[in-house]
C-alpha cells in the first residue's frame, strides 16, 4: 500500500474519518436492529432517557451537524417523537446517504476552523464532529447495558 | 487563528487527536473518581463485566498500543487484578504522561501503515488507535448507567 501521498501531519483524512464514521453508524444500526420494538421507547435503567429517545438524538446530530459545516445552516430537528423501530432505521439509511453526500462537499480546509455548531456549541469543525461521533458511541454502549438487562445478545462491538 | 500551515487532505493532525483522546481520558478519570470504590469491582448489570474491570481494560489498551505504534512492542498485561481506586487512578495519570511522550515518537506518516496491533488485530495504525479510544468512551458510556443504576450523579459527557 502506498501511503506517499499523505501529507507529513495528518492523523487520518476526511475520506477515512467518513468510513470509520460509517462503520460506527452500521454496528449502531445492527443496535438498533436487534432492541425490541416495543421497549425502544419504554425500557430505561438509572432514570436515564430510552433507547429510543438516543436513537433518535443521534439523527437530530448526524446529518445536521455535516449540513452545518457545509452551508453554515444548523438547523435541526429536537422534537423527540416515538417512531417504530422500522421507521429510525428508514431515517438511518437515509441519513447514511445524507451524511456521504454532505461529506464531499466539506472543504478540506473547514475541518480546522472554528465555527459555532446549533448557534451555540463552539469549536473546530473536527472537534465538533468528533462529538457527534463520540456522542453515538456513548449512548449506544448504554443501549448495550439496555439490551443485555433485556436478556438481548448485543451485536459485537469490533465487527463495522 | 491562522489554518493556512494545515495540509490539504486532514480531518485531524496528530497533535489534535492526542487532545481529542487526553479530553476523553480526563473525563473517564472523573467518572472512576465519582465511582464507588467499593462498588467497583462488585457492581454490574445485565451480567456484563464490572467498571473496574472495564477500567483495567483501558489501561491495558492506551499505552500499550501507542508503545506498539511507535517500536512494534505488542507486549501489554491482561490481568485483571482489583485494585483499589486509588491505585486505578495513580496509573491512570502515569499512563497519561506515557502516553503524551510516547505520541510525540511516533512517526506522522506510521498512523497510516497496515500493523497488527498485539499480535492479532490488523489494521491502519489509525483505526487501530480510534478503536482504543471508541472502546474507552463504549465502556464509559456503560459505567455512566452503573453510576446512575447506584444514584450518583456522573460528571458532564460534554467537559473535557
Amino acid at each position: 500500500m502506498s501511503t506517499t501521498s499523505i501529507a507529513p501531519d495528518v492523523f487520518i483524512t476526511p475520506a477515512a474519518m467518513l468510513e470509520h464514521w460509517q462503520g460506527h453508524r452500521r454496528l449502531t444500526r445492527r443496535l438498533i436492529e436487534a432492541f425490541p420494538d416495543d421497549q425502544l421507547f419504554t425500557f430505561s435503567l438509572g432514570g436515564m432517557r430510552t433507547f429510543g429517545e438516543m436513537a433518535m438524538e443521534m439523527l437530530s446530530m448526524a446529518v445536521p451537524m455535516a449540513r452545518g459545516v457545509v452551508s453554515g445552516d444548523w438547523s435541526t430537528s429536537f422534537d423527540r417523537e416515538e417512531v417504530s423501530r422500522d421507521e429510525i432505521l428508514r431515517r438511518w439509511d437515509e441519513a447514511t446517504e445524507q451524511l456521504n453526500t454532505l461529506w464531499e462537499q466539506i472543504p478540506p480546509e473547514r475541518f480546522h476552523e472554528n465555527l459555532v455548531a446549533f448557534g451555540q456549541y463552539p469549536g473546530r469543525a473536527h472537534d465538533l464532529i468528533l462529538y457527534v461521533i463520540d456522542n453515538e458511541i456513548h449512548h449506544r454502549g448504554q443501549g448495550f447495558v439496555y439490551l443485555r438487562a433485556l436478556g438481548v445478545e448485543p451485536p459485537p462491538f469490533y465487527e463495522r
